[in-house]
C-alpha cells in the first residue's frame, strides 16, 4: 500500500463537526468558529519512549494517544473538536498494525464527534506519532492554571495511581485483583471531557490534567497562580482493590505516576456543593483533596501525611516533620 | 539544559497576534477568530530523510521546516497566524543546534508576525520535526484545488527548478554560476504569502503549492477539479543561469523535483490581467504558463514541448507522438 491509499484507507468518509469547512484533500483544512474559542494543543509519542508493542496493542497506542491530547483539551475545558495526525513509520511496522493505531484514535474520537482533518505520513527509523488537538470553549471560558485563590477548594476527578499499577501488571506477571481494570485504565484512559463541560457555567474554575502525576500537576497550579496548595494524602482517592499493591508503589504511582489524565483543580468553596453535583451528572466521581491556603510569590504544594507535612516538590518530598 | 528550561529558552516573551488569548504555558493554547475561518496544517521532517546536516545547517532545518508548512497556508490563500512544534531529540544534538532550529523558524516566523504557541519536546532516536500551523481567511475565501474550470489560465509563481538545483551544487562540488542564491532557494523558500493574500477579492482562484513538483500539482488540480490542464514547456519560468545544469537535470528539477514553494493556480481569463497587477505589487513573478481546456471526470495534465505533447503524469510522463 502506498502513502496514497494509506491516506485513503485512514480517511472519515463523513464528517460530524458542522464547523468543519475542509477536511483532509487539500492543502490544509478550513473550519469556521462561530463565536467560539479556539484552543490547541500538540503532543508527541515515540516507540520505546513513551509505549512499547510488549504492552500495548496497536489499538491501544492510537487511542492513548489521542486520549492525552483530549485531556489537555478536558483540562481547558475545551469541547474537542479536530485532530491532526503525524506518523514517522519505520520498517517493521505491518501496514495492518498501522491501521490499527488509526482505529484507536477513530474509535476514541468518535465518542467526542471529533473528526481527523490532516495529517502526514513519512518513513523514518522509529514509530512516531504526533497529534495536534482542536477545540472551542465559549468566549473567554478557557480554564487556566493560573486562577486558583485561597480559600479555594482542590478537588481531583476519578481515581489515582491506576495507569502506574496497570503498566506494573502488564510488566509484572502474577495474580492481581481487577487486572483488567487496571491494564484498561493504563491503555484506555477516559479523558474527562464531559465534566470539564459541566462546569461551564461556574464564573472561576482552575484546572490541570494529571499526565506526569499529581504532584507535578499541583506544583503547576501552585506556581503558575501563585498560591500554596495543602493537599490530605488520606484524602486522595484510589481504587477499590488498590490496596493489593506494596505500599512504595502506591504511593509512587498515586503521587508521581501520572497518565491517569484525570483533572486536578481547584474552585470557590461556595461552588464545590455544585461541582459534586456536575460530577454526579457526567458520571464522574469527584473528591476535595485540600484547599487553597495562602497567596505565595513562589507557589509550593504541602502533602499532609498521617503524622506529618511534607513538602511536595514535583518529582519528590522532602520531609517537614 | 533540562526541558523545562529549554522550552524557556524558545518561548516568545510577548506575542504579536492580537486574536491570541494564551500561548505556551498552559495544557493548551488558546485564540480566538474574530469572523474569520481557520485553516491548519501539519507537516513532519525526519533527519536522513527530509535533511541532513551535510546540506543544512540546524537554522536552516527550522526556517525550512516552518518554510514548507507556511507554504501550504499560501496555497489557501491563509494569513499565517500561529505554530506548533513537536521535536524529538536524539543523543549526538547539541543543544545549541536545537536552539538554532527554533532559531531558523522564529527568523521565518517573524517576518510574518506568527506566533509559537505551544509542542512538545521527547527524546527519541532520530531527529523529527513536526510543525502545526493556524492561519485565517475572510469566510468563505479559502483556496482549493478543486475550483479550476474550462477557460482558465493556468499560472505559476516565480522559477521551478532551483530547489532542486540548489541540492545538486550542495552534494556536487564544482563552479557554478549563482551558487548562493540556488542554495538558498533550497534552504530558505519563501512561501509566496504577500501574492496569495493579495488575490483575496478574487472570486475564484484555485490554488496548489509547489512542494512535490508541478507534474504532480498540476495533477491534482486536474483530479480534483475534473478537468484537463495543457501546459506549454517552454512557459515554465526558470532562473537566468538555470541553462547551466545538464538539461536532463533541469526538466527533472523543473517538472519532478519540487520543493520550490511556488504557487500553481489557476484563475478566469478575465482576472488574468489582475493576477499580473497582484503579481507586481507583491513583487512576485507570475508566469501563465498554460490552461483548463476541457472537463474531464479523470483529470489530466498534458505538456506541449517543441514537437510533441506528452501525458503528464505525477512522477513522470508518457510520450503521445
Amino acid at each position: 500500500m502506498d502513502e496514497f491509499s494509506f491516506i485513503e484507507s485512514i480517511k472519515q468518509h463523513t464528517y460530524k463537526q458542522s464547523s468543519l469547512i475542509k477536511g483532509i484533500g487539500d492543502d490544509a483544512a478550513v473550519f469556521s468558529s462561530l463565536s467560539q474559542d479556539i484552543v490547541s494543543a500538540v503532543d508527541t509519542f515515540v516507540e520505546g519512549v513513551h509505549f512499547s508493542k510488549e504492552t500495548m496493542s496497536a489499538f491501544h497506542v492510537g487511542y492513548r494517544a489521542l486520549a492525552a491530547n483530549i485531556s489537555d483539551l478536558a483540562a481547558m475545558g475545551a469541547t474537542p473538536a479536530f485532530y491532526l495526525v503525524s506518523i514517522v513509520i519505520p520498517k517493521g511496522w505491518e501496514q495492518e498494525e498501522l491501521l490499527q493505531i488509526f482505529n484507536g484514535m477513530s474509535h476514541l474520537a468518535r465518542g467526542y464527534n471529533m473528526d481527523l482533518i490532516g495529517g502526514d505520513t513519512v518513513s523514518g527509523k522509529e514509530l512516531c506519532i504526533s497529534v495536534t488537538v482542536m477545540g472551542f470553549t465559549m468566549k473567554g471560558k478557557a480554564r487556566y492554571r493560573s486562577t486558583a485563590e485561597v480559600g479555594d477548594v482542590v478537588f481531583v476527578t476519578g481515581t489515582l495511581g491506576d495507569s502506574g499499577a496497570g503498566l506494573h501488571i502488564l510488566t509484572h506477571s502474577d495474580n492481581y485483583k481487577e487486572a483488567s481494570y487496571y491494564m484498561n485504565r493504563h491503555r484506555m484512559p477516559s479523558p474527562r471531557i464531559p465534566f470539564a463541560i459541566g462546569l461551564n457555567h461556574l464564573a472561576r474554575v482552575t484546572l490541570n490534567d494529571i499526565s506526569d502525576g499529581i504532584a507535578s500537576e499541583a506544583n503547576e497550579i501552585a506556581d503558575a497562580s501563585r498560591v500554596t496548595l495543602l493537599l490530605d494524602e488520606a484524602a486522595i482517592p484510589t481504587s477499590s482493590s488498590y490496596s493489593q499493591f506494596p505500599l512504595k508503589l502506591q504511593e509512587k504511582w498515586k503521587l508521581f505516576g501520572g497518565e491517569d489524565f484525570e483533572l486536578l483543580g481547584t474552585v470557590p468553596a461556595k461552588d464545590w456543593d455544585e461541582v459534586k453535583q456536575i460530577g454526579e451528572l457526567t458520571n464522574t466521581n469527584v473528591t476535595k483533596i485540600g484547599e487553597v491556603s495562602e497567596t505565595s510569590p513562589c507557589g509550593k504544594v504541602f502533602l499532609k501525611q498521617q503524622h506529618k507535612s511534607i513538602l511536595l516538590e514535583k518529582k519528590g518530598y522532602t520531609h517537614l516533620k
